[in-house]
């Protein structure tokens, strides 16, 4: 058997098999694609005859031989056929996944004069009296504008806005299924701040809350606290706090099981990014106390000077007491927890044998990990995880609907907290955060949102 | 009986009202409401008991005392009780008209892989290395912006973004039921044309077409003609071309009704704004020779100082070859069309009677015309219609459908003289214009216009 954690299983396709109508016939079939060291998604029966059960199965693998090795292992056994292998995903990708609805009915001319000329007028007017109104009778007040740039998409980087826009519509779809928020996707064209700033700016009453997604660091500090400045609504980057706030959650339900305390543990950071500084900044304001952060270059401290940015300085003067120098397998050491939100197989199991006794790995990075699960779990770690579970698919929708159902003007710590917190709290006794899929946790964090929301207007 | 063409019926209310289970109870309610000059929208039986029916009831007027006295007048009535007054258009866009919601099902963890991370990677890379396939794996080459500053909505005028919404949710919900559309509403804050054209090029890649919509005349040209030079995608404004579209079409079947010759009408144009200058430059460019525009000034003539812009100019130097001089009322004379694009009630009996013998009077300002329908006739008009039958409604859903179908880069006189052309030839023996309700006529306007821009290309 291979073994599955070292691999990212990021290509999908759907193959179609024909099998003997037989008890262990799957089986057989599971086997052939394990060994191969593909995973296995969903699993439909899709047609039965008297011989035979055909059925769709989602496998999610790496390289393409593993695909053609698997078909020639299964086409040996007798009485099995696979009859198509599709790609799934691209299917599921063609005409876009989302589109802008009608929410009321317009099938007589009755209704049409009542959803546009004459009868719209009333409602301009109306809002033309009351702007506060055009949150209660548009769109605006349900309505979220995912606007990225595309330059520093997923683990893909800077692929520009066309090819970002797949996953601004993922993105989108989960906010509507989870949260019933009205997400729209906004390519902006441009590298430079003041343009992106300037474009949101212009187009922001359309919205009641403006996350910026997918930008790369420092750019999107920059346009973060630039646009904050000059827009009356929320704006949210995702990377770095929805993802911030994952990790507090992750660490405040680790903490408990682990029994270590939050005022000890000494906590190394790879990775000064967005995703990297925004959670520095967040345990440092929850209250951990010992931290320190690393980029490629290896750890920031006070005074260094290479490779080095305004967001990465103000950084350093917060952390690093102690004033550490040198790489990530140099300041790893003696560390309770490691949290990665950079590369690929940056951290080998003697640099987590270096750590403190029975430490903690969230390796981040995506969608290969800093060090595979299992590898860190070999050295010693006492919880290892990855992007598959710390994942701030967990955080958004419900921080997001929250904050509209407050009309809250921004994003506020105590509400990213409150967040933290009950997502942490609503993890199962063997779970550190808990399933993503569940509608309720996702609806809880929103009403927690909105009360902290609601509490420091 | 009230003059019902003498209002514009534009406050609707749904009216609940109980009524005893007898055949002519319900006449009596639609006397009362008619002799206080209501017009009846939808009915609806809503309940039904031995000796009572509840219906609800939408109905347009004018004047709030239209319907207490309406009300007053039915509760005299032995048995019959108005059970509710609602504000129904308030209801209906209660919450917004429109939403973005997901076309692709997420209902498992494997979906949720294929949507989202990581099999989203595949279609990011697929368009990374094709990027014309965006349109075919995205939502983009389905998708229209809905661009508006809110400086010219409806008969509204210049009432800003946020009361301008609900018009531009009108649109959207037009567009995705008439045509598969999907419409984002854009509210651009802002009356600066560089700056308008700034942001819409910004964010010109996450859309198939870009629509300006209610923005004001001259700064709409401005925007329209410099939009059009930095972006690669179709811009549309629907108040110029869809408004100018559904007039030729009207004009075409009109003619061929009433025996006119294009060659030989004389048409006077009233409105020197959007619609009205690209009103009068379609119509020249499909054919019509003889064409006097008016704004409030009077005729625009080569030469004339007097409240002119860029446009006004142009379109001056290409009509008016007698170089009449004067007022609406005064150069009205003697010609065979009118086309109001102005303001209500600038057209007499009178004027209509100094035209040639049974002319067409198209009076479209909204929502009261230039001249209500029964004068213009009872003055002799050979044809007189309002903006109730020459709606843009007729034109856009099609247009756009047709033109993000053919991928064009810009929308042609071609595609839309294609448009009109089968608007006019849809429309029954008794009609000028067809039923804007039945899909079949949006579905061929797209087919033509579709087939008009694959044939430029």
């Amino acid at each position: 058997m291979q073994e599955a954690e070292k691999y990212a299983h990021k290509i999908v396709k759907k193959l179609r098999i024909r099998l003997p109508d037989l008890p262990s016939a799957f089986g057989r079939v599971a086997m052939e694609l394990g060994n191969q060291g593909a995973m296995l998604g969903d699993i439909r029966k899709v047609h039965v005859t008297s011989h035979y059960i055909t059925r769709d199965i989602i496998i999610f693998f790496d390289k393409e031989k593993q695909i053609s090795d698997s078909v020639f292992a299964i086409e040996k056994l007798k009485g099995y056929r696979v009859l198509s292998i599709d790609d799934v995903v691209m299917e599921i990708h063609e005409g876009g996944k989302i589109a802008m609805t009608p929410r009321v009915k317009m099938e007589t001319l009755s209704d049409l004069r009542m959803i546009y000329t004459p009868g719209v007028a009333q409602a301009c007017n109306y809002i033309l009296e009351n702007p506060e109104a055009a949150r209660k009778y548009t769109s605006i007040g349900n309505t979220v504008c995912i606007a990225t740039n595309g330059s520093a998409v997923l683990g893909l980087g800077n692929i520009g806005v066309l090819a970002g826009m797949p996953v601004m519509e993922g993105k989108s779809v989960i906010l509507n299924k989870m949260a019933g928020v009205s997400c729209i996707p906004i390519l902006i064209d441009s590298n430079d701040a003041d343009r992106i700033v300037d474009t949101l700016e212009t187009i922001s009453k359309t919205f009641g809350i403006i996350m910026i997604e997918d930008i790369g660091a420092p750019l999107c500090f920059e346009v973060e606290e630039k646009l904050e400045e000059r827009v009356s609504i929320p704006v949210f980057h995702d990377d770095q706090h929805g993802t911030a706030t994952v990790i507090l959650a992750a660490l405040i339900k680790t903490l408990k099981v682990t029994g270590k305390k939050m005022e000890k543990v000494r906590i190394i950071i790879n990775g000064a990014g967005a995703a990297g500084i925004a959670t520095c900044r967040m345990l440092l304001e929850y209250g951990f106390m010992n931290i320190v952060i690393c980029d490629r270059k290896g750890a920031l401290y006070r005074g260094r000077k290479e490779n080095m940015n305004p967001y990465k300085k103000a950084i350093a003067a917060l952390t690093n007491e102690a004033c550490e120098r040198g790489t990530l397998k140099e300041v790893i050491e003696k560390k309770d927890i490691f949290i990665g939100v950079s590369s690929p197989n940056l951290v080998s199991k003697d640099m987590v044998r270096s750590m403190n006794k029975a430490p903690i790995v969230f390796a981040l990075a995506n969608p290969v990990p800093e060090i595979f699960i299992q590898d860190a779990t070999d050295a010693g770690a006492a919880m290892a995880l990855d992007g598959r579970t710390i994942n701030n698919c967990l955080v958004f929708p419900g921080l997001i609907r929250g904050a509209l159902d407050a009309c809250a003007s921004r994003i506020t710590y105590s509400m990213k907290f409150r967040a933290a917190e009950v997502l942490a709290s609503l993890a199962g006794k063997h779970e550190i955060v808990p399933n993503f899929m569940l509608q309720t946790i996702h609806r809880r964090i929103a009403e927690e949102v909105r009360g902290a929301a609601l509490e420091t207007c």
